[in-house]
């Protein structure tokens, strides 16, 4: 989705078969989704000349490495070509040796990558190649490209806070669901598979109270990715109102469940659902749970990333204060009307001529894509 | 942007190669845009086995047809090799020869082709080469799809209305301006320099009153594509006020441009008006201008294809009245806030869980583009 040729100012080096093979390996990459985090999705390719000699990505979290994968089934054959790889090559050796090594050992004559590896500890491998010998090529583009294709990963690097994505499926007029509230599905059947398919790549799938109360959700990851980790069902329960029978809490999969609740209900909660969820505790604000505590919350149980998938007011809280790092948009081709329910409550600007200052800074970073006849935005929010 | 594997029943004999050469002529088609309406966009791969031997567009309305062109730049190397075509090849000879005898007497093995010829004059070409002994697949997929690919030609087929679009720039929350009306670029110059391109596409560029008023818009093609015909600025002005010092009727390039005047406004007008535009009289409806006559009377000048690019009531009008073929939506990752126009004031649908009946069947049939930070979504109404 996103093209090297975008980048900055060592972009001239690339020539069109450099540009094309480094969006191969970034495509290749995002196969990873929900089966190598909270490893980002890497892809790489080796080619000489025209010609490529292998492809491979990181698979599966503590399996090789894209790299290390795609050099070591050519083994001799790589010897002088050029490896393309959409991530800086690890310096670190941690579950695999490091990268820089198998590249080393593999004789390669070039390395070309896109992002630079945001670790202090995995990084500095494309200084240690070219230290050693080796014509290395990148970084190319600038981090918020590189954050769009592995958000998760990149955010962990700069945050200690979960990184919080919003799933909403919305209307031409902005409505996420018709007058009253009531449910309806905007979106066609590949966007909701589409959504199934996103969850696999989070810790956690986080819904308000109004929400399980009304539709008792799974929130399981029925998509076409099974995800290695399943991700944990989240409810917000202020009053401490949830039950052992909610679907959200039986542990598909085996998946934990994690129930946050307003002070004083945390304990009792806590024994009823003995078992069945984690609770955790976060106070209130003005408008209900502080929702800032209850994501520090839920860093500190190690969820570290959260689709939140509604409801519409806690959704907007979210943006309100601007807790959300990206929104997943849908946007279905129907118009709901004047009585819907906004999927961006934010008030007026005040002024005219004015943006709401709530929702500055987002930007598409990703190309959209087509699911049927609704179109999916991905809008990341900051430089 | 649509993929012929989307396509119907006899889509089984398409091999992924097939569908890879066809999915190409369609992109080669596209590069028309502008310089071959009324004609249909249409591009041609030549291709023996898994090798391209040639290709070619339709460049240039009254220019060789891109099967044609494909063909002769090959010469006798075109013999028993596939012909790939986004269109039926014609059997009509206009103001080229026909297609057919082309392809027959390069001796091409095989002919794929992915939309039917529409018009009774120039269809049955592949019928034609089939009796001839030439292996002919096609067509494959619908109506929809092809029409989607060149909407004005297949339109015209069907409907003695010009074909209409409308253009619109939204906020996510599915407004066009700010509380107030005000002139605000929603859309970054990446959308606007697209839309710019979609111009070049069209008869007529149409506004309300309100628009050219406040705005005083030149409506011309400034963008990588120079019309073959420069679109006629088309002002509606149901009081006859408009003035020879508008930037429209100008005359830019030698662009016609026609005004379209209400009862007893036109007789005045055409004198005011004389030499810098044509005046088009339309009758009224209970909101003002009646629209579906005035759309009437531009056909009869032979506009066969309109973009309207606003103002909000005019949009809103059109698509009330079913007027409107297509809406070109560029959403901007912005938030303009409840006091904003909104894009779609199409009324409460009553019922909770309706959706509002004058936007039903409207589908996504092409794939949606990044522009900047903008995001473009065609909608096509109907099947």
């Amino acid at each position: 989705m996103i093209p090297p040729s975008r980048a900055g100012s060592r972009d001239g080096r690339l020539t069109a078969l450099d540009r094309r093979f480094l969006a191969r390996a970034v495509e290749l990459g995002r196969g990873g989704w929900g089966r190598v985090h909270p490893n980002p999705m890497v892809g790489a390719v080796v080619a000489c000349g025209g010609t490529v000699l292998g492809e491979a990505r990181h698979e599966e979290f503590g399996g090789p490495h894209a790299e290390a994968a795609a050099l070591a089934a050519l083994g001799e054959r790589a010897r002088g070509a050029t490896l393309y790889t959409s991530l800086e090559p690890c310096l670190h050796a941690g579950k695999t040796p490091p990268c820089t090594e198998a590249i080393r050992g593999a004789g390669v004559g070039r390395v070309v990558f896109w992002a630079a590896e945001p670790g202090a500890e995995a990084g500095g491998g494309g200084e240690w190649l070219r230290g050693r010998g080796v014509r290395v090529d990148g970084p190319f583009g600038e981090r918020g490209g590189w954050a769009a294709e592995n958000p998760v990963f990149f955010h962990r690097a700069s945050s200690s806070r979960p990184y919080l994505a919003l799933k909403l499926a919305v209307s031409l007029d902005g409505r996420i669901a018709p007058a009253g509230g009531g449910r309806v599905w905007l979106s066609g059947p590949e966007a909701r598979a589409e959504g199934h398919r996103l969850r696999a790549g989070f810790d956690g799938i986080l819904v308000g109270t109004r929400t399980w109360k009304a539709d008792d959700p799974m929130l399981t990851a029925r998509g076409a990715v099974t995800p290695r980790v399943p991700p944990a069902p989240v409810l917000l329960d202020r009053r401490g109102q949830a039950t052992a029978g909610l679907r959200a809490l039986k542990g598909e999969g085996g998946a934990r469940a994690i129930v946050v609740a307003g002070p004083g209900a945390a304990g009792p909660l806590k024994r009823r659902l003995a078992g069945r969820a984690e609770v955790v505790a976060a106070g209130l604000a003005p408008q209900g749970l502080d929702l800032a505590a209850a994501l520090e919350g839920l860093g500190g149980r190690g969820v570290g990333s959260v689709l939140c998938e509604g409801g519409g007011v806690l959704g907007a809280s979210l943006l309100a204060e601007r807790l959300v790092d990206r929104i997943y948009l849908f946007v279905a081709p129907v118009v709901v009307g004047d009585g819907g329910v906004p999927a961006f409550p934010l008030g007026d600007p005040g002024a005219p001529g004015a943006r709401t200052p709530a929702f500055e800074g987002w930007q598409a970073r990703l190309d959209p894509v087509r699911f049927g006849s609704d179109t999916l935005i991905v809008l990341d929010r900051g430089g």
